[in-house]
């Protein structure tokens, strides 16, 4: 079923944005009695379907990968880079989208409204196109020409618009109303941290539990989903305790901290002031002990470099972690001997020819 | 040990790169007597290590990821994509590079010397500056200039010559023998295919033996990998036959094939006319009923855009295998019902800011 995190009304487990009293929902599926006799034998994300609510049947194609982890001991602490940039269209949105098309397809929806120029909208201009669903995609008209072919190749309807962001997702708002077309707003849809959610159980079996997990926090779509997966554990009987999560935020666009009045350029991913999730993510720190961190360009800058240096070719809003976590170890917040997990996000290849 | 493809000559199992009689050398390294006992528990390329000659302590990082495999109806035939372009640095290199690595850590080499601007050079720079080796590529200098400065950040020593291809190839070798470097050319290098062998062992897992390998045949690492892969799965008992394999080639760089007198641009990644493991490819042909195909620009084009379509975001040389197919598949070399293996190499991430 579909759970309102608000008002905790209950829907059955269709597609969905919203409960009616306005709150998110989140999916709260039958759990198997124990995770490791519920894993598949699948070298790739199929290895979880059991614990994700749709059927074999309609996940689609291309499968996203179980996605290495990478060990470096930073100063004291020992950390887990989970290179979550490995998968089909180079970002973890892979998961989320594969979960949620796949949601689509059961349900008989042919044709679907986003608004995003970012990697949701290649993501899902990639799954979509290939389970053969019409992708409406609304970007700004300031999108990277060489993004927006991209996005044609991918078999998407671009719809583009003059206009700020805000104006962006109205358009794609009464676009979908105007003509009764789903709109799947991956801020909103509780699907897509089914998908999300996996990351836990893979960095699980790599590592056990960390003592922290440090992700980006824009609309908490990874956040979240790293929660929900650990939280699943945890109720499966599989661990006792779930690891500290930090919320990494940009400078200027923060949500859960304080908001600085120098707004980053680098980490345009997380530039999401308003995220409709706001309050999930801030019972998410209370139930950890866990603390945001807010981290502006010279940092992110820096952590880049660090990354590209140690083999890791990720986009700059990735770097926030690390920078993050620098930040952590000299005020202390993370102690000596910490086992600390930082996914990476998105890819940096992207970057090449244009750098 | 290492043997000599020519001669049959036997070498300890150290790096080197020719047999004294000039023959390319592979490692023949003790198998364990069965496939699946010899599996670890990793979910990334360590589930492998058992079958490869190099020992845990000194496996670099990041490790390579298992690929998604990707099936999908073609016509009449039911072909299996595999997604190699979800590596670290973006293709299938790193696997090889990966082995390479680990092997000159065992040996204590700190410094080599490598001629290359592609996916190789990439790949080399990566692991070898994460692993605290300079890695001295040599690169021509009508390199893109994107490419050269991510090789810097990965922390390579570039050295940019002014010349064609040879001249840069020379350039590396008459460095290396003046400086007493290890020079680790790719092409010649017996450990890179024994990382490139492990795609036939995760393919074999995910779809059983395929009836066609179809694969890209320039200098022949992934193309002699896969064979060697298969190969060690029916020396194991694991498999009573080969796959046919198809070696896919770019016209007018042709070296298996006729040469055709219109050179092809767009598959770079294969453009090379005298590839030193040219006899050893020839033979795989014979062992298993094999043939060499050669596809030309228009027919690369034309399979890029329609891979792009289904998702998979590769580079040009990648669509080199499924404009192959089509022409096999036309031809009637490839019967009604096969089950075709098709390795997608590098990564179009690459291509977006440009293209």
């Amino acid at each position: 079923m579909l759970v309102c995190s608000k008002c905790g009304r209950e829907y059955p487990e269709r597609f969905r944005l919203r409960c009616d009293c306005g709150g998110t929902l989140l999916v709260r599926h039958e759990l198997p009695p124990g995770f490791s006799d519920a894993l598949t034998g699948h070298l790739d994300m199929r290895r979880y379907v059991g614990l994700l609510p749709v059927s074999e049947e309609h996940l689609p194609e291309p499968v996203p990968a179980i996605t290495p982890l990478s060990k470096l001991d930073i100063g004291d602490v020992t950390t887990f880079f989970k290179l979550e940039y490995l998968q089909p269209t180079g970002s973890f949105k892979d998961r989320g989208t594969w979960v949620t098309v796949a949601k689509l397809r059961e349900e008989g929806i042919p044709e679907v409204v986003l608004d995003s120029s970012g990697n949701a909208a290649i993501s899902l201009a990639a799954f979509a196109g290939r389970a053969g669903i019409t992708a409406h995609l609304f970007v700004p008209a300031h999108t990277n020409p060489g993004k927006l072919r991209l996005l044609r190749k991918l078999g998407a309807e671009l719809h583009i618009v003059n206009g700020d962001r805000m104006t962006v997702h109205w358009d794609a708002v009464r676009f979908s109303e105007e003509k009764g077309l789903t709109y799947v707003s991956h801020w909103l849809n509780p699907y897509f941290i089914e998908g999300t959610k996996t990351v836990a159980f893979e960095a699980y079996e790599q590592l056990s539990v960390p003592d922290y997990v440090i992700a980006p926090a824009g609309s908490g779509t990874l956040f979240l989903g790293l929660w929900k997966g650990f939280s699943e554990l945890k109720i499966m009987g599989e661990i006792d305790e779930l690891p500290t999560f930090v919320a990494v935020q940009a400078s200027g666009h923060e949500s859960l901290c304080k908001r600085s009045s120098v707004k980053s350029r680098l980490a345009e991913g997380i530039a999401i002031t308003e995220p409709p999730r706001l309050e999930e993510m801030k019972a998410v720190l209370d139930e950890t002990g866990g603390i945001c961190i807010s981290v502006g360009d010279s940092e992110i800058e820096q952590a880049l470099e660090w990354l590209w240096g140690r083999g890791f070719i990720v986009e700059s809003t990735s770097a926030t972690v690390l920078a993050a976590l620098w930040k952590l170890q000299e005020s202390g917040f993370i102690p000596s001997g910490s086992r600390v997990l930082l996914p990476l996000t998105g890819s940096g290849l992207k970057m090449v020819e244009g750098i």
